[in-house]
This record gives structure tokens, C-alpha cells and sequence, in this order.
């Protein structure tokens, strides 16, 4: 590991009781939680398809983002993974390509956001690794948590007649949720704590594309009640903004990526009592709105039903890498 | 995370006991090993500089690596870092943002390479992130060991008086070694386990460089025996084909990254009896052969003692990322 990007972030916080050996050496030495399972995850961003630092034309959409922002929401995402496991976060390591020109400053920028962020959610910053290049910058973010043995939210255990709940309304994240990434990981936790749930995934990738992972990987089907689910006013203001790409607010709800509100499905009645519950009973603060948008069906597949309770076939779209 | 390059690793691999919740879900659920401290360390590797995939010119030097290369590479270099900390490997997640063009065959490659290198080692693959885009190769390996609590080697715990031990010939690592890296994990656990260590480090910047980084950690100096450093065979030939380099195979020997020995510092006696221990006792087919280099000093700065027994400044050298 290089030392300087470390000893950046390590300068933004006090000293670390949960690690024995700190960032600096070769690896650094956490103290895990007795009795639990380690949980880690790995995101990449690169800058171009992730994130722009810098437009050439101003009136681009959507507009760049600075390195705190980056530095933000790479630790998110991963911490958004933890959560969609219902683990507590721990530790993350961050390894960084700068690049050559400049990256002196995104380095200081990003290390702040990094720090900043780890300490909100209560996360050790176990170390990193520097490096320069002329290419543009890349984060890659590593996270550990930890779940009690055999507590892990899994996506691939749904069962037929699940209800599924979303943890808040999705759409539009583009006018900025896609950087202030809120993960719902004390949410998760809470809900673990007090509630039955099957299966759970996060909303990354898009409301369709990340359910239909859900369901294919627990050999099960999805049945949408369309005008339940809850439409970010930023899916309004997006198909507002962009008339011309031709979408309605429910297809960015359902379309969009980068939400980071959980997809979950438990028992009808453990369904019901999680929204009847008041979220503020569950986290101090929390934004959580959870509702019920529809119920997991034995046959594969998506479907969505209308208002009018016509039943169409879901379009999954989203975000996936593609190449060749 | 996404699935693809995941499912890539799998598929090399028969199912990991060592995994209560496989790759392929939001996070990876690991069993660590009861009463043991986690160990974590990443490193990024970037195309053009830390390898290059394809030479403009056949008579380049050094020459292109292969995808399959890189792959292990990057896990190597990580275990080394862990052998570094005396930590039992475990599992690793690796991070990749793939060429959109030919990102393909460059999967396939690294994602044998990776599979492979983790199995040599008895690493669990715990996870994965794939990304296209328009940039290089770039690749992100977290690795995760486990180590006795106080156990670890650190490389901040050097004493005055103790012998300076490296665990094999440096220098001209760059005709090979560099990309066939071979990490002293199972080295470094069996010699923690009969020797006591006081500090250690791996070389992956240069000899010099990373003994004047353990010795600034411990606040001591060190004094190199110059004819007792081992000169690698590889450090005689990259002197005689690069005259016009000027530099000498001990000069080579010194200032060469990515040997991937380990330094290590142990009182007299210790180091003594490491050296005449033979290798084969401590590991089965190893080809660590250690040799006392020098000692600890109570002043800081590195010296150099010539044949003659001549003393001067030992200048350091060695690989360091720069970036403004």
C-alpha cells in the first residue's frame, strides 16, 4: 500500500480503537466483532462513466461532479451493499488512481469526503493505496461489515407470495441523489433487528433491472402494482426537465439507478407491520418511507399492473457494463 | 457489485466452504476464523504503469504483460503484503474497470489468472466489481488474512541491535519476477510461528526504499553490509544488457522494486538461528533462502559498508507514485 493517500485520510480523524495495527503498514489489523461473520463488497467508480469531474459544455446534464462528491459516494455504494446484506459496516480500504495533473487537489478533496463519510456511518478507514497516472481517476472502495451467523439478507431467498416493500420513493436520482447517496444501513439493521425479511437487494442499477435480479436469483417472479410505487418528485422534475427523452415519472421510478433505497420482501403480515411502522421508531431521523409495491409470484418473470388492472409485461431497463 | 466478472471467477472454482453467502449477491458473507484478527490491504494496478498489455515497439523493454500476468500480479502483490503481517491469506474481492474494447478476452484471461492464484494460495474469492469503459486496464485487489491478536508483524517495532534478514536474492526483477511474483505467505507464517520477528516489510519499491521506510517507522537506522546482500542472477543480466543504464547488479540489487522478499528485523541470536534454519524445515519446496544484510542502528538514516570497509550514505532509490 503507498503511504500518502492514507496518511490524508488518516489526518481527518482521531485515532482508531477498533484497529490494533493502523493504516500506514503493510496491512492494517482490524479487531473484529466476536461471534460474527465478516461481510465485505468491492465498488469501482471510474471517472466517464461514473462520475464527470469536469463538463466541456456547462449546460450538460447531469452536471460534474466535484471529488468530494466522488469521494462520497464511492464509500456509499459500498456502504448501500452492506446495508442491502443487513450488515453493520466496520472498516473500508480505498485504493485510488489519480490523475497526474491535478491530482493533488482531488486527493486532499477526496480524502476529506472519504473521512468525512466513514465517520458518519461509524466506519474505520483501514488503509489505501495511491497511485498517479495519466488516465482519469478511478476509486475503487472495498467495505467490511459484519451479521450475526446465518442473519445475512440474501437476494436469492424470496419466496411466492412475499410482499415487496421499497424503503423509499426512486426516480430522477440524477438531479443529485446519484452523488448525496444516502445508504439505509442503520435502517437495515433495525429492520433486521425487528423484522422477518426473505430476501433483500439494493437499488443501484434500477427498480426493474435490480428486481428482476432478485427474483431470478431466487427462481421466482414479481408481480408490480404500478401506482404503488412511490415516485421521487425528482422523477417529476426529470421528465419535466427532459421532455424530449420521452418518459414519464413512473418510468424513471422504475428505470432509474442509484436510488439506494432497499428492496425487500417478507410474509404479507410482516410486510404490513414493517410500513405501519413509524420509521422514526426504528432510526432517529430517518427519510425511510417504506411501502408496499407488489408481491413475489412462483412463476419467473416481471409483471406490472396498471391502474386500470391491466397486467403487462415488465420492461427491464437500467444500468449494466457493457463490453465486448 | 456487478456480476459478470464474477461469475467468471466462480466458474473457475468448486463451491468455498469458507463462504456462507457467495459472490454474486449485494456482498460476499465470510466464516473468519474464530479468535483471530482480520488483516486488509488493497492495491491497485493500473495499465501503463504498474504493466503494459501491448508494446508499440517488439524491442521494448521491459515487454507487454498478459491479461493472465496482470491477474496474478495483482493478487501476488497482495498476499505479499499480507505475508509482510505474518497473516494467514483468507479471501480476496478484486475490482476491475475493463478496456470496452477487447474487455472480453481480457476477462476470460485475468479471471483464470485470478481464480488460479487464489487457489495456489487456499484464498477464498469473496466478491467482485466489473466495469467497462473507454480507459487502460486497471485492477483492484483487496485481500484479507488473519493473524493471532498481537501477532502481526509491524514494521514500526524495529529495535537498535537487530539483524537486518531479507528471504532471498533482489535485483533485476524486471526480466520476469516482477510479473511472476512469488508471495512468502506461507514463509512468513511458518517463521512467525518459530522465530521471533520484531519488524517486517516487503519489497515491493526497492530494497533501499523500504528498509528506510521500516526504519522511519521505528524511528531507528539501519547499516547495510553491502557484500553480504544477496545479488539476484537476474540483477547480473539486467546490468549486462542495459550498460548504457550504468548502474552495477548491486546497485540493481538495491534500488529494484518488486522482489517481493521480505525484510525482516530479529535480535542476533534470532536471526542467527533463521538463517542456519534450512528452508525446507520451515516450509516443504520453498525457495526462500535468507541472509543476514545488515543490523539496526539507534541513529536514523541508512548506511552503506563497503568491502573495504568503508562507510557512506546509502542513497535511497526505488519506485514511488508522483502527482501534483
Amino acid at each position: 500500500m503507498e503511504s500518502e493517500f492514507v496518511s490524508r485520510l488518516l489526518s481527518q480523524l482521531p485515532g482508531d480503537l477498533r484497529l490494533e495495527v493502523p493504516p500506514g503498514d503493510d496491512a492494517a489489523v482490524l479487531r473484529p466483532p466476536a461471534g460474527r461473520r465478516t461481510v465485505v463488497t468491492v465498488d469501482l467508480l471510474t471517472e466517464g462513466v461514473d462520475f464527470l469531474l469536469a463538463a466541456d459544455d456547462f449546460r450538460r446534464f447531469p452536471p460534474p461532479a466535484t471529488p468530494r462528491e466522488v469521494g462520497h459516494k464511492a464509500v456509499a455504494v459500498n456502504l448501500s451493499d452492506l446495508a442491502a446484506m443487513a450488515a453493520t459496516p466496520e472498516a473500508i480500504v480505498v485504493a485510488v488512481a489519480l490523475p497526474r495533473r491535478g491530482g493533488r487537489r482531488i486527493a486532499d478533496e477526496l480524502s476529506a469526503a472519504v473521512a468525512a463519510t466513514a465517520d458518519a456511518f461509524g466506519v474505520s478507514l483501514a488503509g489505501g493505496d495511491t497511485n498517479a497516472w495519466d488516465g482519469p481517476l478511478v476509486i475503487s472502495v472495498t467495505a467490511i461489515g459484519s451479521v450475526a451467523p446465518g442473519r445475512a439478507w440474501r437476494r436469492d431467498t424470496a419466496q411466492p407470495g412475499d410482499r415487496i416493500v421499497v424503503t423509499g420513493p426512486v426516480g430522477g436520482s440524477l438531479l443529485g441523489r446519484h452523488l448525496a447517496v444516502a445508504p439505509r444501513c442503520r435502517e437495515a439493521v433495525a429492520i433486521a433487528g425487528r423484522f422477518s425479511v426473505h430476501a433483500a437487494i439494493d437499488i443501484s442499477d434500477g427498480l426493474g433491472l435490480d428486481l428482476a435480479r432478485l427474483t431470478a436469483a431466487s427462481g421466482v417472479g414479481g408481480l408490480i402494482d404500478l401506482p404503488a410505487v412511490p415516485v421521487h418528485p425528482d422523477a417529476e422534475r426529470l421528465a419535466a426537465v427532459q421532455p424530449a427523452a420521452g418518459r414519464t415519472p413512473l418510468e424513471h421510478a422504475l428505470g432509474d439507478g442509484e436510488d439506494f433505497e432497499l428492496l425487500l420482501t417478507l410474509s404479507p403480515a410482516e410486510a404490513a407491520r414493517l410500513v405501519a411502522t413509524p420509521p422514526e421508531e426504528l432510526v432517529a431521523g430517518s427519510s425511510m418511507r417504506p411501502a408496499i409495491i407488489g408481491a413475489i409470484t412462483a412463476e419467473p418473470g416481471l409483471t406490472a399492473r396498471t391502474a386500470a388492472g391491466q397486467l403487462l409485461p415488465l420492461a427491464v431497463e437500467g444500468f449494466d457494463h457493457v463490453f465486448d
